[in-house]
């Protein structure tokens, strides 16, 4: 719903596949198409036995908020559990995965910045 | 807890208040202090009975995503009432406002980027 020059979404969209596991998926939630202008927010899901593998982003940070389920998060060269209410920040260049290895989903909101490519670096 | 460049937080920090009423507090998460270099996350917390007047901020977009409890949202003209999941885009120079009329807390993320100057008019 529109209301002047605000959105309000209730509830789930389209969710795409992120990796080749099949069981990882994002939705954008406010982005390009909101008109954001400077960050976007997106919301993961991470259903059991998903794996997002190692890998940094030259220039992007991510800003996260753990909403439901927990993961396995690695930075650099430590690893984490994280669940409801964790808080994340991963700068810039930080190498990362994550991993649920629980039997229900994990779902967590992922914010970045907007910009014009997207680098991605696997490690 | 920081990992390399990177850092986790689990758990509730320091509330502060941010209205007269007494009932409304922000916590930023994800700020200055933790290195953020393009915008900011901060978690809000409306008490029973919390009222934020209308404002607009003219340079400021704002991301939210609630995580608890339910809230009237004014936007614009118009109100909505927001609850666990929903999503808010409230861009710079929308007027906005918002009332806990439930017995329960309301927990809402809310982000804002960066800026040198955080400009707001009440109205």
């Amino acid at each position: 719903m529109t209301f002047g020059g605000g959105l309000v979404k209730i509830g789930w969209g389209k969710q795409e596949p992120v990796d080749d596991s099949g069981k990882a998926f994002m939705e954008v939630l406010i982005g390009e198409a909101e008109g954001a202008p400077h960050f976007y927010m997106r919301r993961f899901v991470l259903e059991p036995g998903a794996r997002m593998a190692a890998h940094r982003h030259p220039d992007i940070e991510h800003e996260q908020y753990v909403l439901q389920g927990r993961l396995v998060l690695g930075l650099d060269e430590r690893e984490i559990v994280v669940g409801p209410d964790s808080i994340v920040f991963i700068p810039a260049g930080t190498v990362h995965w994550y991993e649920n290895r629980e039997k229900e989903p994990a779902v967590f909101l992922c914010l970045v910045p907007k910009t014009a490519e997207y680098r991605t670096e696997w490690v």
